[in-house]
C-alpha cells in the first residue's frame, strides 16, 4: 500500500508541475506606472544608489536585494535518489528548494543549475556570479567534489556558503540525537556511533558529531568499515579513516553494529536487518534516512529493541527533515551579514531545533519538531544569528 | 531649473531605494502549508518531473520556470553615464531592468552581476549557468568586448541572447526613423545618416539601419569621421570603416554633418551646435540620445530648422526609450522558445513600435509611442513571435 501511495504522489506531482508552469516567479517590489516611477527605479535616478555602492561596497546591502538573496546552486550530479541526471533535470528540485526558503524564512532564493561537473569551472562560475547574492546554498553535488567546491568557495568569498546535503542533514541529525540522548540518558562522549554512507551527508554528520563531542564513530561505506590500514582512491575517505574508528575495527556493517549505541544511515534501502539491530546496545537509537525506503523500517527496528528510530519520511514518526534547518540558518546568517556558516552556528542551530520540542512533549516518537512548526525557523534564525555574532563572523 | 529637478530625483531615488530594500523579490507560485504540499513540490514527488526532463530536455519548458526566465547580466563595465563602476555598483540598474521585464511583459527576470571583465570568463560563466534560463539580456558591458561576448554566446547557446544597449536602442531608433521618414517623405536608401559614437549602441544602430536598407552612413567617434585609410586599435571600428562612409569622408563631426539628412547621437552632451545643425539638409532629423544632456537641445535644433528631434529624455517629445522594445522582444521570443533574436525579429519589432503610433496622431512631436502604452509591448511580442516562426528560429 505504501508503494501505491508513492506512485500516486508521482503522478499527481507531474500534473501539479505541469499546471504550475514553474514553482517560483520574480515579482517587482515597486509599481512602475508612470514616468516618475521609471525615473526613480531606473534612469536617471538609479545612478545615485549605484554611486553610493561604488563608494562603499557594503551599501549594496542597503540599496539592492543582495541582503536577502540566496542562490540554490547545483550541477545535478547527485539528485535525490536519481543520481547524476544533469543540471536541467535537477531544476525542479532547485526550484522547490528555492520556494521553501521563501515560504519558511522569507529568503529570496533562485535556482542556478550549472552545465559543468568540473570543480574549477564550478568554483570560478560561482565566484563570478557572487556579487549578485547574499549567500550560496550548494545542492545535490556529488562527493567528493562537493567537499573541495565548498572549501574553496568558503576561502574565497565573504558570504555564507552552505552545502545543505552535508550540513543541513548533519544539523538535523544532531538535533535528533541531542533529544534522543536525553531520553535514553546517555552521553555523547560515551557512546559508539556507526554511520553508513561516506558521501556528503555521512561525512558531514561525522564531522559535526565530533565537533559536538563524539569520541567513538565508526564509518562504513559499500565496502564495509572504513579503517586506517586501507588506502582509498577517494581521499576524503582516507581523511575519515584518520579521525574515526579508534579501535581500527574491520569488517562489514554487521560487524560495526555490534555493541553500538547509535546507527545513522545515509545509504540505501534495507541494509540493516532485525538480526543486526539486535546486536546493538540497550536503548539503541537509529536514524535510517535512505529515501523513500529506509535502511530498516521502524516496526522492524522496534521489534529488535531499538528505542528510538527516525527516518527521512513524513509518514513515520521522527522525520529527519532538512527543512527544519536550512531556511532558519540562512535567515539568521543573512540578518547579520555573516561571512561564514561555522561549526558554532551549526551546533547552535541543532540546539535550537532540539529545544523546539518542549520537555512535556518529548518522547521516543517525538524527538524532532514538525516541519511546519514555523517557531522552529525563528528559533534557529535567532540562535544562528547570536552564534555568528559571538564567533565573530557577523559583519554588522 | 532642469538641473535642480534632476538633483531632486537623485535624492528621492536614494530614499526610494533605501525604503524598498531591493526592487525585486522571489515569490512562490504554490503554497507550502502541509506535508502533502511538500511531497508534491519537493520530495518525493519532484523526482517525477526530473525524470521526464532527463528523458527529454525540452520537458524543462513544461515543468519548470525556464520558459519564462531571463537573466539580466552585466559586468558593470559601462553603466549608464557612470562608466566602469563594477558589478556590485551596477546591481541597482540590473534590478531595475529586471522589474521592467516583469511590469511590461510578465517576464521573470533576475539580475546576475559578474565579478570579472575577462571575455573568456564571462562567456564561460554565462554558458555554465545557461540551463537555468530561457533567455539572456546582456546589459552595460563595454565595447568592444560586448560584441565578442554576444557573438560567442549566440554561437554556443540555443536560447536568445540580446545585448540591449546595442539592439534595444537600435530597434527604437529604427522605429523612430521609420515614422520620421514618413513625415518628411524621404526614403532610407536616399539619405545621408551621421552617427556619432561608435560604441555598442552606435555600432548596432549602424548595422540595423543597413539591414533595413540604409546605403549612406557616416560613423564618427571622438577622433572624428571613421574612414578606411586609418588603422584602428579597436577592430570593430576597422569593421565599421569597411562598410560605411562610401565617399571616404574625412574630418570631424561638423564636416560629417554637412548635407546630411539624419543625425544620430549616442555620444556626449552638447556636441552639436546650432551652426552645425544649420548645415544639414532640409527636413533634417536628429536623435540626440546622450543622457541626461543631449548632443543638442530640442529648442536649439528647431531654431536651426531641424524638423524632427528625439532625445533619451521623457521630459521632451519623442523619447527614444529602450523599454519600448526589450520586454516585448523577449516576450515574443520566449513564447515560441526562439533559439535566437535575429535581424528579421528586430526589424519586425521596429515596425511594430512605429505602427503603434496611429496615422492620425503621427506628427513631428509624436513619432514614437509612450513607454506606458502597453499595447506597444503586445504588438512587439506578436510581431517578434511571427518573425521568429517565419525565419525558422522558433522551437515549438
Amino acid at each position: 500500500m505504501k508503494g501505491s501511495v508513492i506512485i500516486n504522489i508521482y503522478e499527481e506531482a507531474l500534473k501539479y508541475h505541469e499546471e504550475l508552469k514553474g514553482k517560483f516567479e520574480i515579482t517587482s517590489r515597486c509599481r512602475i506606472s508612470s514616468e516618475k516611477d521609471l525615473s526613480l527605479a531606473y534612469t536617471p535616478g538609479v545612478a545615485e544608489p549605484c554611486k553610493k555602492i561604488y563608494e562603499d561596497p557594503d551599501n549594496a546591502y542597503l540599496y539592492t536585494r543582495k541582503w536577502n538573496t540566496v542562490a540554490v546552486i547545483s550541477d545535478g550530479s547527485a539528485v535525490l535518489g536519481l543520481g547524476n541526471i544533469g543540471p536541467l533535470a535537477s531544476l525542479p528540485v532547485m526550484e522547490g528548494k528555492s520556494i521553501l526558503f521563501k515560504e519558511f524564512a522569507n529568503v529570496d532564493a533562485f535556482p542556478i543549475v550549472l552545465d559543468t561537473n568540473d570543480v574549477d569551472e564550478i568554483v570560478n562560475t560561482i565566484i563570478n556570479i557572487s556579487p549578485t547574492i547574499g549567500g550560496i546554498n550548494l545542492e545535490d553535488i556529488s562527493a567528493p567534489r562537493c567537499f573541495e567546491i565548498e572549501q574553496r568557495l568558503k576561502e574565497k568569498l565573504n558570504i555564507p556558503v552552505f552545502h545543505d546535503d552535508q550540513h543541513g542533514t548533519a544539523i538535523v541529525v544532531l538535533a535528533g540525537l541531542i533529544n534522543s540522548l536525553k531520553l535514553v540518558n546517555k552521553n555523547i562522549s560515551n557512546i559508539k556511533i556507526v554511520i553508513n554512507g561516506a558521501g556528503s551527508a555521512g561525512t558531514a554528520i561525522c564531522k559535526l558529531l565530533i565537533s559536538f563531542g563524539a569520541l567513538n564513530i565508526v564509518m562504513c561505506d559499500k565496502d564495509g568499515i572504513i579503517h586506517k590500514d586501507k588506502y582509498y582512491e577517494n581521499n576524503s575517505m582516507n581523511e575519515l579513516a584518520s579521525f574515526t574508528n579508534k579501535e581500527n575495527l574491520k569488517g562489514n556493517l554487521a560487524d560495526a553494529l555490534v555493541n553500538s549505541d547509535v546507527f545513522i544511515g545515509v545509504s540505501a534501502p534495507n541494509l540493516v536487518t532485525k538480526e543486526m539491530a539486535l546486536t546493538m546496545n540497550k536503548d539503541s537509537i537509529i536514524f535510517a534516512m535512505a529515501n523513500p525506503i529506509p535502511e530498516i523500517f521502524p516496526d522492524v527496528a522496534k521489534e529488535a529493541g531499538v528505542k528510538i528510530i527516525g527516518t527521512g519520511r513524513s509518514d513515520f514518526p521522527n522525520q529527519v527533515n532538512n527543512v527544519l534547518a536550512f531556511p532558519g540558518i540562512f535567515r539568521g546568517s543573512l540578518d547579520v551579514r555573516a561571512c561564514d556558516i561555522n561549526e558554532d552556528m551549526k551546533i547552535a542551530a541543532a540546539h535550537a531545533i532540539a529545544n523546539s520540542v518542549d520537555e512535556n512533549h518529548l518522547n521516543f516518537d517525538f524527538i524532532l519538531p514538525k516541519a511546519f512548526d514555523l517557531r522552529v525557523q525563528k528559533a534557529v534564525a535567532e540562535a544562528v544569528k547570536n552564534a555568528a555574532i559571538k564567533s565573530g563572523v557577523s559583519r554588522i
